[in-house]
């Protein structure tokens, strides 16, 4: 296994003790954990006690990462630091003090938007998006001010350009890959991808078939040969991986993800079958070797793996 | 001026950067205040979301106290630690894991009831008393575990025992006087005190003038003479002060205090007149002098006035 330090910037499995035994047995130092994606201020809270149960059921596993310095903790205490986050200001619920007691509850990572248009601005889905809204700026500078981290990966294309520009510190797309290798609205066009190295702010692959150019078919090397073409956009030192594994999540999970309670219209979607190189939190070893194979020196493959983010937030996470 | 800490159990007052400036001109390290009577947990966010802009806003005066520790740090940097606390657990909305969510926000005091039966036990006010209820063993438990001080100034007699006997850990009565001084079921009962004393537990004497003899009348000297009696059932280390002042506030506050939202009945309560040598915070120099006047020694005066209130938070609010 690596000695480089191992962060995932996004997950949303479905939580257990086999689930932190994965993350033990993948080298997993830090993970980003989704507490809510269309859920009210007190609906995240109970996320939050039941994670806070979690935390002492599984001490010997798992602890709440609050600052950059826990992913070190993590590592010397043989466990893994679970940092909070949001895909939506939902919580918000479009009070700005919101912000500070959603950081005094232990979140670090926020979206602006998730698939629609939010107090904040627009998400990838929505026909038109113009841009960061009024609260939208109020909230990027809380962050700032607080050392929470800016994600856009849900984000429209206007939004995002918006948002980098807007924030006084690099932000975040903590899960998405370029639309240039898969064309979809949810992946990243080349521009917000400069525009993000160009601010010192981190891009994290997914591994989520839908992301993926072949979907649940990709290979291996073809992840890894994409990483390389964006290592050559963004630099590989502002490049991590954001997993967005949902393991053992039923499909009303990606029903909830997709119709929130915004539609009364009900998709059927399904969880996509996982790449067979990826279908776990055991399976982190073999993406390691993909990038070293793909031409990434050792250092910079370390850097992918985890030792980026660990470096982003142990700056991003300080109030300013 | 005292070189003592000086720290008052509880205040409501009317808050403003002149309440902030009567602190300092009084003396007071630290201050217990207030954020909620009969305040749901979302309405209690929202008094902690004012209190943060309180905090920005008068960082010169005052910042959030955490940890016992924290009223050195006020003394240290000529400022007042200002510590939260709730008067009824009405904002844990029967949810065992609002209490660790309150400790987040920076509750670090709750009492089990106000003045009626809570969903922990009974208040002073109910004529039947059937004690620490099956969910407030719970709560008393969780903030045992998380270091809260469980408070018991409003607390039916019974359930004050039981409290006392329940807590693996010190208990409080902020803000009382007892009941043989003046007679009225706010005030507490000597065995009530008598156990607080021999459980390490602290009593707050109250300033407020419902709870003194002659009311707005006593006199500093009739006060002072009161502690006196006191500290010989309890051990002068164990006496505080909590004055229960609430400079500043329109009748409407106390109204609310009393009728909250669990009855049609509306009173026609008016705050009292505080007697006229406590009108104010900056008041608080009388009262160390008629201590002394008393015959409490140096030490003695200097530990009611804050010191003792001290020695009990640097432990209490510790974690076990």
């Amino acid at each position: 296994m690596s000695s480089g330090f191992r962060v995932d910037a996004l997950q949303y499995c479905d939580w257990s003790r086999g689930i932190f035994e994965d993350w033990r047995a993948g080298g997993l130092d830090a993970v980003h954990v989704t507490i809510a994606y269309h859920e009210s201020f007190l609906e995240m809270v109970t996320r939050i006690e039941d994670w806070l149960v979690r935390f002492r059921d599984h001490s010997d596993l798992i602890f709440q990462g609050l600052s950059g310095s826990d992913i070190r903790k993590a590592r010397a205490t043989g466990r893994t630091a679970v940092f909070f986050g949001t895909q939506n200001p939902a919580p918000l619920e479009s009070d700005l003090g919101r912000v500070e007691i959603c950081h005094r509850l232990g979140v670090r990572v926020m979206q602006l938007t998730y698939n629609l248009q939010s107090l904040c601005g627009a998400g990838w889905q929505e026909t038109e998006d113009s841009g960061l809204t009024r609260f939208g700026r109020e909230v990027v500078a809380e962050m700032n001010r607080l050392g929470m981290v800016v994600d856009l990966s849900h984000a429209g294309a206007r939004t995002a350009m918006d948002a980098i520009e807007t924030s006084a510190r690099p932000v975040a797309v903590t899960h998405a890959n370029p639309r240039s290798w898969r064309e979809t609205g949810r992946n990243v066009p080349d521009d917000v991808i400069r525009a993000l190295g160009e601010t010192g702010g981190m891009l994290g692959l997914s591994l989520y078939p839908h992301h993926l150019a072949e979907g649940s078919d990709c290979t291996l090397q073809a992840f890894c040969d994409m990483a390389a073409r964006v290592a050559d956009l963004i630099g590989a030192h502002n490049l991590g991986i954001g997993s967005d594994l949902c393991q053992g999540q039923p499909d009303s999970v990606v029903q909830w993800m997709r119709d929130g309670r915004w539609t009364h219209q009900r998709s059927d979607a399904v969880f996509p079958d996982q790449p067979s190189w990826f279908r776990t939190n055991r399976d982190w070893d073999g993406i390691e070797a993909g990038l070293r194979a793909a031409g990434f020196s050792a250092p910079e493959a370390t850097g992918i793996m985890g030792e980026n983010w660990l470096r982003f937030l142990e700056t991003s996470l300080q109030p300013s």
